[in-house]
């Protein structure tokens, strides 16, 4: 165990070491550079971290991290609103507006059932899509593109079971992505391919 | 270039991105764990930044950070006051502390003598270094502890001849091949200088 020589310091370095990926040893480092910026770097950090958690909106249509309480893509005219592509979380829907090759809607679950992490689906935005097919007529094609994982798979399968009565279409991204790797670390070819070579579910 | 779907989020990854080390994509991993958490934990966090970055203080003697005007090791009666090791931050001095091989005093530089970063010897605690040495008769062994780099050279050569006219002796830590590591793996420059200072076996 490190001694600091104040505990200040070791707060802050205890702070710093609860963000994911950030050991002790990096959380000093970043710390003594923030010691050596000027208070009003310090303080617009900080005034960052607390503005973001405290006043942050989530879209009420496809529950994307929003300004406002529609989000840009739901509101954009232009995009195709019979298809609506499932994904786990924000950085997802930027990984796939990147590729340039979906204009359709999504819709943001908030992270794939995972009983070992206590993730159930009705911690998840699956109920308020069900709601959003039945409620929209024109939606036609739902497709799930969730990570290429075991919590994944059981994600896909449970929402393609509860949207069976609903006479959508329901389909896959393209297993190009290789098995066992995050979404978001995809890079663009691949995940544009995965997205035009998409699979009907029957 | 990424388009974020908030102007908040957005800010947060950009302060997060000014950490060092911290790319814009694990910024946003950053900012969304931080999104997942209680609001407490947010107010936590950006507290420890703005306390720390506030009311941080430096010991009077040595200039490592502490929370009062005089460091632990500094006050501390038992350790040895003959000897003071001259290093380039906090890091350094955990580092050393560690070791549990070292009982004496340190002087924390705040860097290394970097033209090409627009650090001279005016920027560092050289002259208050001088000044200790010159006002404490019993010190009597300065132990340069840099790093092993074109800058820390230079240092070392520059409070070399500081401390010249002073007659205290001054050392440098050890260069030579790591504890663990194989001899034909290490460079020819380590190797040579580990050679000529061979220390004899008794």
């Amino acid at each position: 165990m490190e001694t600091y020589p104040s505990v200040l310091l070791e707060k802050a370095v205890g702070e710093f070491s609860k963000l994911p990926g950030i050991g002790r040893k990096t959380a000093l480092r970043l710390v003594l550079h923030v010691l050596r910026q000027p208070v009003g770097e310090a303080e617009a950090f900080a005034d960052a971290v607390l503005h973001v958690r405290k006043d942050i909106k989530y879209c009420s249509v496809c529950h994307n991290i929003s300004d406002d309480d529609v989000c840009p893509i739901c509101a954009d005219a232009r995009r195709d609103r019979s298809t609506i592509c499932v994904v786990e979380n924000v950085q997802d829907v930027m990984a796939i507006e990147n590729t340039q090759q979906y204009n359709g809607l999504y819709h943001v679950l908030g992270g794939v059932i995972s009983p070992m992490d206590g993730v159930g689906p009705g911690d998840l935005q699956i109920e308020s899509l069900v709601q959003r097919v039945k409620d929209n007529d024109d939606v036609k094609e739902i497709i799930l593109a969730l990570s290429s994982t075991m919590e994944g798979d059981t994600t896909n399968f449970y929402i393609h079971r509860q949207l069976a009565p609903l006479h959508v279409k329901v389909t896959m991204i393209a297993r190009g992505i290789s098995v066992g790797n995050d979404l978001e670390y995809t890079d663009e070819v691949t995940l544009g391919r995965s997205i035009v070579n998409r699979t009907l579910m029957d």
